[in-house]
């Protein structure tokens, strides 16, 4: 929907000036220094803007692919009416004053949007720096200069970083497709750039800063999508409590918790930068090289230290050392000195010329144990850097394998940096950079060759869950516990024996029906520690057993505590073996319902050890959760143990997500603990607790 | 030792040449372009080198303060005896095909380190580039170019390395002091170049590439004081598995494991870098700025993106953001514009001026909460990068708090850059490496600050466990079980009541002194599965429960195992409550004795989570090592639970230390587990396993 936009053929220019300084005669300078369109300047004044005759009025001049508008806020709205009067639906507002500066402001901008609703018109702002297409020529920027010819595409939601990165970009040539500035994202959002970038021939990368998410479960499919098309790179700041702070402030925009960003990035294939150095080099990275079929690496370098670094970094990275087969070896025996090592990391030695370098290259290329080349060179006594640089270009682009290139040095380094610059080749300077970019390709391999499943249907009994949380509503009732194991049954949960029960009668039937052994609590809401009262009886091995517990509950009870009200008993079967894990559920403001796994007690509680990911997950998804976590070993059964019955937990976890997916009013969800015994023996939900919204 | 060396007045080349391309012509260079010392070519034919007479041999010359030789290494052994003879004490053997080149070459080597024995030469490589020290204008390394004087003292093991941080600084204008190609160690080493720096007063920073270690504990004793009067930036290479091996085929050092190496950093107050990158970033950064006195820092920005993302770095990295006084935030809202953001960050907004900038630079700083402040500017259209940074070098340089700036662009900022480059003061173009560096100066104000009180001196019977050991080799034992228990007794280690007894008398005399309950196990070399065989018994409350015990192991476990031969048995006192805890020894090849902790069971086995430490530790050591495993949060008492006595596990620890520190003997060490009782309570050695190395 915003083809149009970026391919305008014409563009208004609402609030076109003479006056130097003025935004909205940059935005007029920007325009004509590269656009072939037409250029449309709207000034009140009437006359001549920068040569062009102006119109004082849109409605005057009439339909235009893109209104451009930098007149101050109040102005707007009349003038994105008149922009819709008009039939005109791509609209850039790049005025501020809006939801980011006032009360007022915010006002204003939901005015504004309903105009733009109104009419149909595609909004990007307000408060942005513009849009650029430099396959269109169109730099409807204020940012003075147009952006080289590549294969990113850019979109932020900060205009300083907008501004930076050209600039950034500008020294070292690294080209773009198209780039749009989101502002205060009151119409178009990152979704909608996702699926635009995306349907985009000229786009090879989608990247993106981003500081919040509009429409979570929209940005998820829409990337979901776009990652099996091409890589998407995003940056998301504002990760901490004190950043999320800056957000509000800054943006008005809501942070979602970073765990569930961190989730939903990694379902829908998206490769997170954690800082702006990450986002460009892997942005320039996946434009730029072929893709490595798998992750083993060979180092060539002419020393053994920067070898060994980025040996230790290709591990760290959780990268391989490719093993070269013993013919590489032997040809690389015969052709460099006797000195050189022609084991992986291949030293091909100080004194080598370019020509021993692109001789290296070649073989190592050749060798099919080989997935990518990193390419290192030190300056050192007799190092040629740019006849290397211009070999090693050479015979790289012959592959269909990436090789990285880290000249790391400084002075004497220039001209070979300027030789791969002018290719858009980029120079890792550090070892490290260049595989962490050989990292992300791979990762990008490994996310484009991944299937998504659709999460699995199962025959549930939605109905029972409906009435359960009608009657709770009834009831004034918010949280519910295992009284209403009932619910989990309707979804094919099994869970532990258990019964409420008010008369001894009526709970020795129920301790006939669940079986035995049984453990009995007391139940009234003045007692909280059970234990101290004699309210908790174990091991109960018969009827006889049950009834005298219960007789002996009701009896001594009331002596030690006279205000209690005994509501009855709760009988559950006791559990012997398996393990605790829990499965947890919380409505995350940005992508809505996040399910959480973990093992019991301590690891959650004390070491944090859980993972999470967005409901609804498909099997691979519930699976990767379990795996997830630093405990999964305990499962798997080490130290001697069996194993846990993994599949169990996987169907837990995949009906949990039906569960919450179908019911978007349960706020917050957690069976703990799901005991789970050895593989093949199930596993059963002892506790659950669901919070209902607020009605 | 090495300042007659680094100060130099006299240096003889020893196979200077005439002959472009020849590292002797090249070294010649090097000396000629900068040194106004005497400089004396050595060269067999006599004659003339670069216009200086030269000798057939030092010999014929006489005394020089260095001599640096070059010559085909078969050759180099008879000139340093040459050096020896003539009272020469320095000798730099820049030649290679030693060690590292083969079998031969490490006998060259071994011999050439006797002859520098022999006449008390200090010897540098063999096979290393040179040294350098700026402040004498002494090149003597065959790198061209002297390095820009500065603060920096570099050793480095890889020549490489030597040559690229070269020709990076000299790009980014950083300035060295002293530098010393490390090359194959066999005479100076990095204990020696530490103690060198340390004294030297040019020497701000200490900055080392290494790849091993020659002399741990000699490197650990110099870095601690070094890092006292100066910061040590380390890199470390060779960290993982493939990159240790890949280190031994390089410069044939055993590198020590990781972990012992992180533990031997932290100790000694070594800040160890990850990358070149972060070497050179911190190494500039100590170099330059004043120390802040805390944490707390502020950032100053003309955008909020930038802001964020810094926001979120500096979280992570542990700092934290200062909150500014009221009367800080009145200056600023009195002298910004109103939309400015006068909280932290500050935002003085994308068209803030370079005044704008110098002001509020300026308000902050003067703020009692701020301890450093980051300075960000991002190229928007009416910023002057420029004007900008020479304003906020100008209000920086006046203050005592540091300053870091980020210009993150390219080419707008590159006169920014220059402006800053001149005076030496690095631009972090990302934000978040302004924000590492921050942490950098923070963590060595710590270090600075703190004490390494001597561990302490227990009381123990030291010829008790001489006895032991003694006794053990006499019976050609290696491996000590619990029955060795006494020797954690003389060492003041409580442990929990046992004996090993042969006769029932005997048991039950043994059960009556250490008391009840007790658990019987079986002592057969040929049981394995004691229980199988009914070969442990659990809960013995008397001398009656402890006579029947043994008499049916007695007569049932030999109708179960015939062959089995009967040793007696083993009392052990059963203990409740108390949480199980690891205190173990290996002995890494580079710093000898170094100490684990961890909780027992999976926290260890499983989630890996110990501390190490190289002993002897004193008790912060110690009690670090406890507070540091990711599971101390079990100790300290969680979920309702008693906090363990930490005391108890300090005081075992310091005992361990001084056991295996007095008995280098000890080759393997472990309490496993030591019980450890709720606070005031104490704990208890339950198990324990000592190996002795091979005789």
């Amino acid at each position: 929907m915003l083809n149009v936009m970026f391919n305008a053929k014409s563009v208004a220019v609402i609030g076109a000036s003479e006056t130097k300084g003025k935004i909205g005669n940059d935005l007029m300078i920007s325009l004509l220094n590269y656009y072939h369109g037409d250029i449309v300047p709207i000034n009140p004044k009437g006359g001549e803007v920068m040569g062009i005759p102006a119109h004082t009025s849109i409605k005057d001049y009439g339909y235009v692919d893109l209104a451009v508008i930098v007149i101050p806020a109040p102005l707007v709205l009349r003038a994105v009416r008149d922009c819709g009067e008009t039939g005109i639906k791509n609209v850039v507002v790049i005025s501020a004053g809006f939801k980011e500066a006032s009360e007022e402001g915010a006002r204003l901008e939901k005015e504004l949007v309903e105009i733009c609703n109104e009419f149909n018109i595609n909004l990007v702002g307000p408060n942005c720096l513009g849009i650029m297409n430099t396959y269109n020529d169109m730099n409807a920027s204020f940012s003075s200069d147009i952006a080289h010819k590549g294969k990113i595409g850019f979109m932020t939601q900060s205009g300083a970083i907008f501004a930076a990165i050209l600039d950034y970009a500008d020294k070292k040539n690294i080209g773009f497709s198209r780039l749009i500035s989101l502002g205060n994202k009151a119409g178009v959002n990152e979704k909608e750039c996702m699926e635009n970038f995306m349907e985009d021939e000229n786009t090879g990368v989608i990247t993106a800063y981003l500081e919040g998410i509009v429409d979570g479960p929209g940005f998820i499919q829409a990337s979901r999508k776009a990652s099996k098309k091409k890589p998407v790179v995003v940056i998301k700041s504002g990760t901490t409590a004190k950043g999320s702070e800056a957000v509000s402030s800054h943006t008005g925009t809501i942070a979602g918790s970073d765990s569930a960003y961190d989730a939903a990035f990694s379902q829908c294939g998206i490769l997170r930068a954690s800082s702006l150095e990450e986002m460009m080099d892997f942005s320039r990275t996946l434009a730029l090289f072929p893709l490595p079929k798998g992750n083993k690496v060979a180092i060539i370098t002419n020393a053994g230290g920067p070898g060994i670094m980025t040996t230790d970094a290709t591990i760290k990275a959780g990268l391989e050392l490719a093993n070269l087969t013993d013919e590489t070896k032997q040809k690389l025996r015969e052709g460099l000195p006797d000195t050189a090592n022609v084991k992986n990391p291949v030293d091909v030695l100080g004194d080598a010329s370019p020509e021993r370098f692109g001789f290296a290259l070649d073989i190592v290329l050749q060798d099919p144990n080989v997935d990518g080349v990193i390419y290192l060179v030190t300056p050192q006594s007799v190092t040629d850097p740019e006849g290397t640089a211009k070999v090693a270009i050479k015979h790289a682009t012959k592959c269909a394998k990436p090789v990285l290139f880290s000249f790391f040095g400084g002075t004497r380094c220039e001209e070979a940096e300027k030789v791969l610059t002018d290719k858009m080749v980029p120079n890792y300077l550090y070892p490290k950079t260049a595989v962490t970019s050989m990292k992300a390709l791979y990762d990008y391999t490994v996310i484009k060759n991944q299937e998504y499943p659709e999460p699995p249907k199962y025959d549930v009994d939605r109905a029972k869950v409906e009435a359960i949380i009608a009657d709770a509503r009834n009831r004034g009732v918010t949280t519910l516990g295992l009284e209403s194991f009932d619910l989990l049954k309707a979804y094919g949960i099994p869970t532990v024996g258990t019964a409420i029960t008010k008369t001894v009668e009526e709970t020795v039937e129920a301790a006939e029906e669940i079986g035995y052994p049984l453990v009995m609590k007391i139940m009234s809401p003045q007692i909280s520690h059970k234990s101290d009262v004699g309210g908790i009886k174990l091991n109960l091995y018969s009827a006889a057993d049950v009834r005298e517990a219960y007789e002996d509950m009701m009896e001594n009870i009331p002596k030690l505590e006279p205000e209690a009200v005994l509501e009855g008993v709760q009988l559950q079967k006791m559990l012997s073996g398996g393990k605790e894990v829990i499965i947890g559920m919380i409505q995350d403001p940005t992508f809505g319902p996040t399910l959480m796994f973990g093992l019991g007690g301590t690891y959650v509680e004390i070491l944090k050890d859980v993972k999470f990911a967005i409901a609804p997950v498909n099997e691979m998804e519930a699976s990767n959760m379990i795996k997830g976590v630093k405990s999964y070993k305990l499962l798997e059964g080490a130290r001697g143990e069996n194993a846990a019955d993994m599949a169990s937990i996987t169907d837990t976890i995949l009906r949990i997500s039906q569960l919450v997916t179908d019911f978007p009013e349960i706020n917050e969800f957690e069976i703990n603990p799901l005991m789970v015994f050895d593989e093949g023996e199930g596993a059963l939900a002892v506790d659950m607790r669901l919070i209902l919204k607020d009605e």
